[in-house]
């Protein structure tokens, strides 16, 4: 069976400036990869009606499913539509189910009419079959040249990358026959270096030559993506026992659930109420605890004790813990995450203090020194850790550490 | 004087399966665009000699400069060289300087001669002249074809940025008259459509045409780009000065810095300390207003009370008030405001409740509902909002909200 070839465009002057990078290319690029295409090119192409035009005529040529991504905005430099219809030679058709719900989103949240820029985002090629789009103004489309199929996205990442899920590959299986689903499987790894998984991971890579095994840094975390051949998905559960075997106990999950969700569920399922505490994460933890829907089940309540003067209002940490070991200190973290749990109805909780950078850095204790506490009414306990990174890279690894202490603890785990 | 047009091709069967996205496009998109180019287009191909070539000639028949980068490497699959060469019908030959370079790291590092692999890295095309790779053993080069360029850089982000700095563009400036660097100015605007805005500009652009008006969303914000020709940089002042009288109130800054930073900036000019009181929002204003470098000038502390029992501890918001009005109501958001004024050393602040979603909204409060307190302790005031994204959006949008009122509230300015 031959595999599916699909190319990419994706459409904007502000990805061709420096301005922005795309990443709709290469999040289409892993989902059609793992659907079974091979992505043969993927070109990012200025907001110009005729480069636009040429480029889909070239590519439909050449490739069987054509992804077009973005320019289908009100504003007067999207053009996408326009040059997908000159160059088809199709008229433009106003779809007047999409514009009546475009009037009703509009007359619902502005109470008035739409302007006129936005008329042009429900015309559509003639053929073209709509494709929804639940979070924006803009629809998509599909719409089938011969044999061969463009697809013309909206190209905000948070329009595109669920319509990416929820409409183009739907639209694929319902339409076209010849494709391969790749069976695979992500382990979400937290605290090894990715030459150290590599390493690890070699000698089951020789020993599973069916099975490929894929690697992601997604800071803080790495994620190790398997997929198995076509006619060979019975090896992928012996190759993930083994991986698993090999990285415990630095997986903390698998699939697409991210440490927060995967913490938060874990105390939930437990009916367990967390307290977070925070000094250089500025609020972050708690911000990550909460982005899941349904976090009241386990968020309790929060400080952000940014001062030293807040640390002892608000927490009671004794003026002479603050004096003998500065705030960036194991005693300070735990004195913070008791005076929490003591000031709460929270049954667990984590403190976080420690020096983010640029700045406050001294020689004992360098940009990067973090304290984090975790535990519960029978006991605090913690570690200090030496991050390398920037200001948003060392607060976003604290925030991560303190969260995978504190989930290895309710999970009664050992300390990896 | 004509702008130089650039094409940008990145080369690796890794960048097109969603494994890593292609980092070095970007950065040259904003290197030569800020040198004064037009990046035209940027693609990304397979290691597969056919369609470098043909993506080789096809660029340089349309481009003034084409850089590829990749594919430089000392393996089987590692191709470029050998397919331009091909593409373009010139011979390889060994360049003996570099070709001793490459003896001498082996001998020194690994204590052997190179093997047979590396060899290819130090043969090019005939007329080429070699760019020096300081950090690795691919150097790269820059071949003149007609009156147009090719230059090639080896794919490893580490070793083709400073290449970029230091062989490239020197290389540029050396070589190529004709370039010019051109004028800019961003506008960064919350609380206006983007339909609405172009709506608003499409005079604007009609009337001056030479400048060009780039609109991006970058939720919650949309950044308004007006970027002069080069012989008309004289009009950007009149041009901006137009924008800014038809979008303000709603213009928040200019340049760079994004609100939180702008926000922190005021606080800190007026020597100003900040609290902030949380809800639905769940530590993110917090988080926010600390990213920045610097941010203990002005974040005193944050309260993160998510259940209303931590309300009425934490802040004293009296229980008459919760259960009367509901936890998402003006008068708890001001009451917690106050609270928190009354309880930390700060002098202003904001206070966000709210219904972030999907679940917990009614009739009466549908998701979306957010009230926002702000102010001082001179005066405390509050508005309710009506947000229609989903979860994340209602929590960044409210976020945002928040910190643009009090913005304008240490700005003395009125509501917009």
């Amino acid at each position: 069976m031959r595999r599916m070839e699909a190319a990419l465009l994706l459409i904007g002057d502000e990805l061709l400036c420096g301005d922005i990078a795309d990443g709709n290319g290469p999040f289409l690029a892993e989902r059609l990869t793992a659907y079974g295409c091979r992505v043969g090119s993927l070109c990012v192409l200025p907001d110009d009606g005729q480069a636009i035009g040429h480029a889909v005529n070239r590519a439909l040529a050449q490739y069987d499913l054509v992804v077009l991504c973005g320019g289908l905005g009100p504003t007067s430099d999207d053009r996408t539509t326009e040059s997908v219809a000159q160059a088809l030679r199709l008229d433009l058709i106003l779809d007047p189910v999409h514009w009546e719900r475009l009037r009703q989103i509009f007359l619902a949240f502005q109470g008035k009419e739409p302007p006129p820029g936005n008329e042009k985002q429900v015309r559509f090629p003639q053929g073209a079959e709509v494709l929804p789009n639940e979070l924006g103004t803009a629809p998509g489309y599909a719409l089938r040249v011969g044999s061969h199929v463009l697809v013309v996205l909206p190209g905000p990442p948070r329009e595109n990358r669920p319509m990416v899920d929820n409409a183009l590959l739907p639209w694929l299986d319902r339409n076209l026959s010849g494709r391969v689903r790749f069976q695979g499987m992500t382990f979400r790894v937290f605290g090894l270096a990715e030459s150290e998984i590599g390493h690890r991971l070699g000698p089951l890579e020789s020993r599973f030559r069916e099975i490929s095994f894929g690697y992601r840094f997604v800071f803080p975390e790495i994620l190790v993506k398997l997929r198995a051949d076509p006619d060979a998905t019975d090896r992928l559960g012996a190759a993930a026992g083994e991986v698993s075997c090999v990285l415990a106990p630095h997986v903390y999950g698998t699939g697409e659930q991210r440490l927060p969700a995967v913490l938060g569920g874990e105390l939930a399922r437990r009916g367990l109420r967390v307290v977070t505490v925070e000094s250089c994460t500025g609020g972050l933890v708690a911000q990550l605890l909460t982005e899941t829907a349904g976090s009241s089940a386990w968020m309790e309540r929060g400080f952000v004790t940014y001062s030293d003067v807040s640390k002892r209002e608000l927490l009671g940490v004794p003026e002479s813990v603050l004096e003998n070991t500065g705030a960036v200190s194991e005693a300070v973290a735990r004195a913070m995450l008791q005076g929490a749990l003591d000031r709460s109805a929270a049954d667990v909780g984590m403190a976080v203090t420690g020096i983010a950078g640029p700045g406050g850095g001294t020689s004992e204790k360098p940009v990067g020194t973090v304290c984090i506490a975790w535990g519960d009414r029978n006991g605090v306990r913690s570690a200090v850790y030496r991050f390398h990174w920037d200001r948003e890279y060392n607060r976003l690894i604290s925030a991560w550490a303190a969260m995978r202490r504190l989930h290895l603890h309710i999970l009664g785990a050992p300390d990896p």
